[in-house]
């Protein structure tokens, strides 16, 4: 493909457009992807989820400025599940870009993609291959950490920021959902807000109270999550936090740990294409009728949920010839 | 099953044990909701979803004791993905059930099943089944209104109502996330705080900037969301707030759009079974030993891993005798 040579060469224009055709979808994406995916592997991975109003994007932002001094290009994929607004997400593109704007080292895409929840991961993860083809040092994927979807895009990158901010309310509770686990680095942001040392403390508590044994893929014994103080606004403590992701990294590749994170990631991304692509297979196979006819009887409570969906599975089976 | 029979009497301890064999998912689980399914469709089902730190709990509390007060029994299902602490889901049930206890008018489930994101909706889905069977005259699906799978799982409620608060950093922002078309109802809860009328105007704003043709299955046109401040600690506000759902339920039985929110559910419920179903089917097909074998083509970049997905597939495909 025309596209992905050009893509490989550094063309930013090209990148963009591959990933329009990821959020679209087609089988042309699918073409794009296998052809770009033996030149990818190369990119560190970071995942940065946080409650909303934390700063997160304003904390990657600077990160991002940080990397670019230390002469590293960087690609941040936004992933802001459906804002209502079909601009908003382009709307957030631009603003940052303003920031960042004329440097060809930064790539900033948000993904606003609307329907099924397997959708949106799916296409995360590809924008991620496509920006590591590409040729990006460090790829950073932003997500609102409050999701179990969200927690799990973000908790499939190699290092894993977790932000929380003073303030919020109850600070346990907006970190609590999920995250503790796969935090590989805490931010606290805002941290020249009053409680900022009150929520240090609450997540070096909720460290000393998660599972001695890590599941596969969380944070191993031998690395301890730092907790780091930020002001992303004024760029204090950015420094710290970036240095904080890069010793993960050197740990991760140091402890061959990498290749454990690189197969829990590669196992999460087969089975979110394979959901997709079974239910997209299913719906080729079974004429809506037939699908609109079971509904009826499930509303009408003839048939429940799980009979229906027995006699869908062996519609939707391949015929035999 | 001699279980069902004793819920349909309304035995609680029974229907404790079926939500039980629901969190479990194993056939029992399956074969019981196909004999409560019949008995289902009496409840009005109300979603309640907010950013965390908008007081949704105390507030579904304060509802519950409103409809008690209105003699109508309450099933309550709260969302909690994915808690740290496997004993999280539930302290918090005995803490809010200490508020409401001995009173057998109403249950209180929380949901902290880890694993798959179909997996919650689906078992979120058989647990308002149950409730629903057992005769609770209301059914609340309480979830964190951030991710997009707990959206969608609060979205899927007769009725929803999007909890915000004032001095949260930027409202628009905690409610952005594709909640604002699925509220049928906007509280403006912990009102007594400094921001509570700026919130209720930004919600308002919003609301007029929303697509003037609504979605299938959102708020119609012949509705209009109201706006309520609430109080939940002192339940200032609870009864209004009460009585615009309840104006709600009226509004869809009265204008027939409950039929087109049942479909609705239906198909969601009945795809999310799906999504599911597929991926343990092809699982029981595919050795444990191909599987691995194609995640290590992937990761050694042999294979894209859409063509990985394709061969699985293949290898999934339903034996021809």
């Amino acid at each position: 493909m025309e596209l992905v040579t050009r893509l490989l060469a550094g063309d930013r224009r090209s990148l963009a457009r591959i990933i329009s055709l990821i959020e679209d979808d087609g089988r042309d994406a699918h073409k794009a992807l296998a052809e770009l995916y033996p030149h990818t592997g190369r990119a560190h991975i970071v995942g940065i989820t946080g409650a909303p109003g934390t700063g997160k994007s304003t904390l990657v932002n600077a990160l991002a400025k940080g990397y670019r001094r230390r002469d590293l290009t960087v690609g941040i994929v936004a992933v802001d599940p459906s804002s209502p607004f079909s601009g908003g997400a382009l709307l957030g593109d631009r603003i940052r870009m303003r920031d960042l704007a004329g440097d060809a080292g930064v790539f900033i895409r948000s993904m606003a993609t609307r329907g099924t929840l397997g959708g949106l991961a799916r296409a995360t993860a590809d924008v991620v291959l496509a920006l590591d083809a590409a040729g990006f040092d460090r790829v950073i994927v932003e997500t609102v950490g409050v999701g179990q979807a969200e927690v799990e895009i973000a908790g499939a990158a190699h290092s894993v920021v977790v932000v929380a901010a003073p303030g919020m309310g109850d600070e346990v509770q907006a970190i609590k959902a999920g995250v503790m686990e796969i935090g590989d680095v805490f931010a606290v942001n805002k941290s020249d807000r009053e409680g900022a040392d009150h929520a240090v403390m609450a997540i070096k508590m909720m460290q000393g109270l998660t599972p001695a044994a890590p599941p596969a893929g969380s944070a191993d014994a031998g690395w301890e999550p730092p907790v780091i103080k930020t002001v992303a606004t004024r760029g204090d403590g950015v420094d710290e936090l970036l240095e904080a992701i890069e010793a993960h990294a050197a740990y991760l590749h140091e402890s061959h740990l990498i290749q454990r994170r690189e197969r829990d990631r590669v196992t999460a991304v087969l089975e979110t294409i394979l959901q997709v692509e079974l239910l997209a297979r299913l719906r080729l196979r079974v004429p809506p009728e037939r699908m609109q006819a079971l509904v009826e009887q499930v509303l009408d409570r003839e048939l429940d949920p799980y009979t229906a969906v027995d006699q869908l599975l062996q519609l939707g089976e391949a015929p035999c010839s």
